[in-house]
């Protein structure tokens, strides 16, 4: 069954419009690495937040992605333009459309 | 943009597959209703917990989609095994992949 995570993360303020271009810079090899979705989004009403959402062939793949080197450099750039408050939740995709 | 939307809902104790399933058979009519993304997952952990996850064309897309014949009646069916417990986060998708 496939994997799907849904998370927000809190940007410092003024700083969301850089942690979504670095989100949406290293999406070239995701597909290769058993992503299917990967989702950027803002909510309405709230300058600061960015939700991502991902769908995976396994928790494992998105766990493996982690690792790789060009998500641990996005990562570690993105992390000084962060708050802190994170929000996560996991789930096994049952069906749907596009899954 | 697209326009995305992240729920849960509760089901009552013993009754989330059955919701599940009136979930899923709705799907056909999606992809013609400007949906790109619907998909149903259940977390680890809650055994009563579902997600639904989805990418449309624009808001009004899923606005219009609450008005079908097909889901107002999966709704009603759906309602009574719900405890009324829902969440939701709308978003504009900025990019990624598969969106």
């Amino acid at each position: 069954m496939p994997y799907g995570f849904v998370g927000s993360m809190r940007a410092r303020p003024g700083r969301r419009g850089e942690v979504v271009a670095i989100l949406l810079e290293g999406t070239d090899g995701l597909r290769a690495a058993g992503c299917s979705l990967y989702a950027v989004g803002v909510p309405e009403g709230d300058p600061d937040l960015i939700m991502v959402t991902e769908i995976w062939e396994s928790k494992k793949h998105h766990d493996d992605s982690l690792h790789l080197p060009e998500t641990k450099a996005a990562i570690a750039r993105a992390m000084p333009l962060l708050t802190g408050e994170f929000s996560s939740q996991e789930m096994t995709v049952l069906g749907g459309l596009g899954v």
